[in-house]
C-alpha cells in the first residue's frame, strides 16, 4: 500500500487535481490499477465484497492511504462509512441494492446531514421535515456541505419526523433518498477554502417523495445512524490526517536540510529545531491516542471521550504541523509547487467539520465532571 | 473614506472576485467614484498629484482602507512605495516619466526581489546578475512573487552587479525594467493558496537589455533601495491588516450574538468569549505597536526593531483573530459566502513575504543583545 | 528615581528578604532616603502632604518603582489606593484622622474584601453581614487575602448591609475597621507560592462593633468605593508588572550574552532570539496598552474594557517573560541567586488576584457584544 | 499501592512537610508501613533484594506512586536509579558495599552532575577535574543541584580525567565519593522555588583523595554511566509527572463541580470546560508517549528520540495541567491549603533538569534531520 501510494497516486496528485476541474481519467486508471494490485475496498467486510480486514487492521491503513488526499478515492475506502452503515442498519433490500455497486466502486454515496440555518453540531436543531403521506414519506429541507451529491447515487438525508413530545434525541429518522429523486435539487457547488467549485454541495429538498421502505434504521432513530458513522469515521480521519502531517513533516525536513539562509542550512538553526521537535510530539502524541481509541471502539466499550479528544486535538496537530512546514518552505510554501498550501487549506476544514472544537471540549469535560472515571487514563 | 470603503468597495467584493478572473470594469468604476469623491492617491505627495497627506495621517487612513482587500486598488494607495522610491532615488527624467502615470492610476508597477533558488529574506543570495556591456547593462535571472508583473508597465528589478570584493550589502543595484523589454518573460501566474491563477508572478529574464540611466539610486546600492520600501511599507501592510482583522472581529459579534447551539446563543459561551477577549486584546496591541512604529519612523530614529516587532506580531495577530472568526461561524466560515476564508488564505502570506516570522525575529533579538537600549520602551 | 531603586532598593533586596522574617531596619532606611532625596509619596495629591504628581507622570512612575517588588514600600506609594478612597469618598474626619499618617508612612492600611468561601470575583456572593445596633454596626465574617492586616492601622472591611430587595449591586457597604477593634482577629498568615508566612492573611470578625462614622462612602455604596480603587490600582499593578518583566529581560539578555553552550554562545541560538523577540513584543505591547488604559481613565471616560484588556494580557506577560528568563538562566534561574524565581512566583498572584483572567475576559466580551463601540479602538 | 499512597501518604502531606523543617518520624512511620504492606522497593532487582517487578511493571507503578511528592521516599524507590547503576557498572566490591543498605533504605545515594559555571546539559564542559596521585585519584571541582547530599552516604561525581586528545565524549570518569571523605564540603543549601532550605545542595570538592577502586564504570567512560541513569530515569519522572498532573485534574474537576461564581457552576462554564478537555488530552497524550518509550528502552533499541520527546512535552505538560487546576481554584489554589501551589513551583524544576526543554528539543530534531527513520511512528 504504501508503495501504491507514494510511487503511483502521489506522483499523479497535479494531473488528479487539474481534472477537478477539466475531467479525466486518471483517477479511475488509478482505481483499476488498485484493483489489479488486490489494494481496493480492503476495509469493507468480505462478505460484502471487499478485502475483509479487521477494525484495527484497517485503521492503521489509513494512515498510508492518507498521505495523499486522493488515497482513499484511489483505493476504494471512501465509501466504507456507509456501506457499514448499511451492513449494520440497512433492510437486506437495502443491503443487497446500495451496497455492491458502492464496494465495486460503481456509485457513491453522500449525506445530508447539516443545515445551513442552524448549527450542525447541535442536531437537535435539525430543520428539514418528512411527513407521512400514505405508504410514503414527503421531505422538506436545506442542507449543505452534503460532499460528493453531484456525483452521489443517494443522499442518507436526516429529517425531523417526531413531534416534540418525542424524546430529544430520538426526532430524527434518516431516509435514503437517490440523487434522481423528483424535487432533491442540487443549489451549488459551494466554494470553500480556495476550491471553487467545491466537492461541498448545498442541496434543496422540495416535496420530495421516498417510500417508507428507504427509511434506514428505524424511524426516529436517526441518530444512532448519524453516530455509528461517525465514530469510526472520526478515527478513520484522525489517521489520514497523521498521513497528511507525516508527509508535510517529512517535506519539513527535506527542506530545512537542504535550504540555505542567513549563515546556514536552516537544519542548523534553533526555531527550525522547535519546529521539528515539536511537530514530531504532536504527530506521535496525536498518533498513540487515535490508535488507543480504535482499540477502545474496538473493545466495545464507551469510547465518547477518547474519540472526542481525538477530534480537536488531531485536528489541530495537522493544522500546526503542516503550518511550520509552509514556513520553513517560505515563499515556496505558499505556492502550489508544494502540496503544502492545499494541505493547509484542507487543514481549516478539520477543526470544524464533525464539529467544531469547542463543542468535542465541551462534550469530554461534561462526560469527565459527570464521571471522573471517564478519563482515558483510568 | 469609511463610508466608500463600507458602502461602496466591500458590497463590490464579490464582484470584484468574479471580475479576476472573468474580468469587468467595476474595480474601474470605484477608483473614478473615489476620485469624484475626492479620495484618491491622498498619501501620494501633492507635488506629485497626490493628496499630500502627512505620512501619520495616511498611516491611519490604511487602517480604514484596508477593511477590504481591494481598498488601496480602489483609492489608488497601492503604488505609493513605488511613486516614493522614484521621489527619493529616481533621477528627474525617471520622476517625470513614472511617477504621473502612477499617480493617476494609468500605469501600475511591479517588483523582481524574491527568487525562488534562493531565501528571498537573506539578500546577500541575490543571484539575478547585471553585466555591463558598453552604455548598457544586461540582465540575466529568474524572479517570483513579483506581484501584479503581468499588468506592470515596469519592473524593478534587482541584480547583483558587484564582485566579492565589495561589501556583503553593496553588491546589488536597482534596475527599472520596462516589461515590454525583449527578454522579459512571465512564465507563469503562480498558483498560490487557492488562488489560481494569481497576481504572483513568476519572471524569467533572459539577456535583458537596458541603459544605465535605468539605473535606480546608485550602482551597488540596491538595498537601501530596497529598505526604503519595506520600511514604511510594513507600516502600511500593518495598518491595513488591522483593517481586516477589525472586520473579521465585527463578523465574529455579529455571528456571537445571533447563532443559537446547544442551548444559548454563542455570546452565552465562555470560549467564545475568550475567543473574543483575546482578540480585541491582540488587535489593540497590535494597533498601538504599529502607531508607535510610525511614530518612529516619522521622528527619524532608528525604527528596525519598532518595525521587526511589527511585523512578526501583527501577522500572526491578523491569523489568529480570523482563525477565531471562522471558528465561530462553523460550516459557514469556511465557506465563501462570508470573506473570512479568503482574508484566512491570505492573512496566511503576511507570516512570510517581508521576510518570515523567524528572520524578523532574529534581526530583533540579534540588535537588542547588541545593545540593550535598542528595546522600544527605553 | 531610576538611580535610587537600580542603586539603593535593588542591592538592598536580599537583606529586605532576609528581614521579611528576621526583623531589620533595611525598608526604614531606604524610606528615609527616599525622604531626603525627595521621592517619598510623589503621587499622593499635594494637599495631602504628597508629591503632588499628576496621575499620568505617577503612572510612568510606577514601571520604575515596579523594577523592585520593594520599590513602593520604599517610596512610600503603596498605600496611595487608601489615602485616594479617603480623599474621594471619606469624610472630613476620616480623612483627617487616616490620611496624613498614612502619608508619611507611619501607619498602613489592610483591605478586607475577598472571602474564603465565595468566589472574590463576584461580589454580589459578600457573605460578612454589618447589622445595625443603634448609632453602631455589629459585624460578622471571614476574609482572607487581607494584605499587610499584621501591620494594617485598619482594614476596610467590604459587609452585607441591605437585603434582597436593594439592586444586586447596592446591598454592600464599607467599614473602617481599626485593627484594634475586639472581635477583629489574624487568623492566620497564609502560605502562599513558597512564601511562608505571607504577607497575606486570613481575617475573622466576630461581633465587631464600629460607629456609624466608620462607614466609608455612603451606605450600600461599597462597590462604587471598591470600584475606585481597583481602576487606577490595576494601572499601577500593570504599570510595576512592566518594571518587573523588563528587569527579567535584562537578566534573560545578559544571561544569553555570557552563558555558552552546546558550540555557542546563547546569544547566538534560534530558541533564544525567539524568546527576546517574543519578549520584547508582549512586554511593548502590555506597555502601550497599559499607557492607553490610563488615558483613557485619565479622559474620564468609561475605562473599564481597555482596564480588563490590560488585566488578563498583561498578568500572562508578566509570566511569559520571567519563565523565558528562567528557561535561558538554565538550573541558576530556578535559585534565589537571581530574582527570578522570586518574580515567577508572585507573577503567579497576578493572573487571579483582583479577578481571574476567565472573568476578565467575559466582562471584556460581554461589554463588545452588547456594544460593538465599546472596542478600545473605535 | 494505590491505597497506600491515596489513604496514607498523602493524607500525612502536610505533616510530611511541616516535618522538613522541624524533623520528626512520619516519614520513618510510612516507610515501616511500606515494608509491613509489602510494597518496599518493588522495582528493585530480587537478587538485590528488591520486589524484582519487571521494568514496565515498575512503570505503570510511578504513576501512583507521583501522586505525591513524598511516594518515592515513602517506598523506597528513590534510589533505584542508583542501584541499578551499581548493578550495571559497579565492581562486585562496590556491589557489596553499596546496593544492601540502600534498598533497604539505610543509606542514600546523591549524584554530583551539574556545575554552576557551566551548562549541565552540555557534559562535554565539565571542569571539576581529577587527577591520578599513585593508586588514589585527587578531585577538585564544584557541584550543585546535588540533591539529597546533606543526607546521602556518597556522591557519584562526575570529574574530568582525560585530556583533550581524547574524543569529547570519553574524557569524564564517574568517582564515588563517600559524603565524609576529607576536601568533600557542603556550601549551602540552595533557596529554590519558595523551599529554603532546599533539599539541593551546593558542593565543593577540595583535594578530595579516593582510591582507583571507586572509579565507576571505565576511567574515561563516565557519559555512558551518566546516559543509563538518565534513561530510565526520565521515564519515572515522566510516570510520576502524570501522577502529579492527574491528582491536580482531579483537583480541578471536583473545584469545579462545588463552585459558584457569576451565575452558575465553574462546571458549567466554557473556559473551564476548555481546561479541562486540553488537560484531558495532554494527560492522555504525555502517558501514551511515556509508556511507549518505556518500551522502547525494553525493547533495547534506540530510544533517545522517544525520551528527549516525552522530556520536553510532560514537562510542558505538568506546568499547564497544574496550571489551569490553580487557575480553577482561584485564590484558594495561591495558597498551601491545596497542594496545588507547591505542585505549581514543582513542575517549574521539570523543564530544566535533566536539560532544558530547548536542548531536548535541539538533539530531537537533529537525530530526525540525520535519519528521517528516527521518528517514533516509524
Amino acid at each position: 500500500m504504501r508503495a501504491f501510494i507514494d510511487d503511483d497516486v502521489i506522483p499523479a496528485e497535479p494531473t488528479l487535481i487539474a481534472e477537478e476541474h477539466s475531467g479525466g481519467t486518471t483517477l479511475d486508471d488509478l482505481r483499476r490499477r488498485a484493483k489489479d494490485l488486490g489494494l481496493w475496498a480492503l476495509g469493507h467486510p468480505a462478505e460484502l465484497g471487499g478485502g475483509g480486514l479487521g477494525f484495527l487492521d484497517f485503521v492503521y491503513l489509513n494512515e498510508i492511504i492518507g498521505r495523499s488526499e486522493f488515497g482513499q478515492l484511489a483505493v476504494g475506502s471512501a465509501s466504507m462509512q456507509d456501506t457499514l452503515m448499511f451492513y449494520k442498519h440497512g433492510t437486506r433490500e437495502q443491503q443487497r441494492r446500495w451496497i455492491p455497486p458502492m464496494v465495486a466502486g460503481d456509485i457513491f454515496p453522500s449525506v445530508g446531514l447539516t443545515e445551513p440555518e442552524v448549527a450542525g453540531s447541535d442536531p437537535t436543531l435539525i430543520a428539514t421535515r418528512a411527513e407521512q403521506a400514505g405508504a410514503d414519506w414527503i421531505i422538506n429541507g436545506h442542507k449543505w456541505f452534503t460532499t460528493g451529491a453531484a456525483q452521489a447515487a443517494y443522499c442518507s438525508v436526516f429529517a425531523r419526523t417526531e413531534s416534540d413530545d418525542a424524546p430529544r434525541h430520538s426526532r430524527v429518522t434518516a431516509f435514503i433518498v437517490p440523487t434522481d429523486t423528483p424535487g432533491f435539487e442540487i443549489v451549488r457547488s459551494i466554494p470553500t477554502m480556495g476550491h471553487d467549485p467545491s466537492d461541498h454541495y448545498e442541496i434543496r429538498l422540495t416535496d420530495v417523495r421516498v417510500p417508507a421502505s428507504n427509511i434506514l434504521g428505524e424511524r426516529g432513530k436517526g441518530f444512532i445512524v448519524a453516530q455509528d458513522r461517525l465514530g469510526a469515521g472520526r478515527i478513520f480521519h484522525g489517521m489520514r490526517w497523521l498521513g497528511q502531517a507525516q508527509r508535510a513533516f517529512e517535506l519539513m525536513c527535506e527542506r530545512a536540510n537542504t535550504r540555505f539562509a542567513h549563515g546556514s542550512l536552516l537544519a542548523e538553526k534553533g526555531e527550525i529545531h522547535r519546529y521539528i521537535a515539536e511537530s514530531a510530539a504532536e504527530i506521535h502524541a496525536a498518533r498513540l491516542m487515535t490508535l488507543d481509541a480504535a482499540r477502545q471502539i474496538d473493545s466495545g466499550e464507551d469510547f465518547r471521550v477518547h474519540v472526542g479528544l481525538v477530534k480537536f486535538w488531531s485536528a489541530r496537530m495537522l493544522h500546526n504541523v503542516v503550518d511550520r512546514a509552509i514556513q520553513v518552505h517560505g515563499a515556496l510554501g505558499l505556492t502550489a509547487d508544494t502540496p503544502l498550501e492545499r494541505m493547509y487549506r484542507q487543514a481549516r476544514y478539520a477543526r470544524v467539520y464533525d464539529g467544531p472544537d469547542e463543542v468535542h471540549r465541551m462534550s469530554v469535560a461534561r462526560r469527565i465532571l459527570k464521571d471522573p472515571t471517564a478519563v482515558p487514563w483510568q
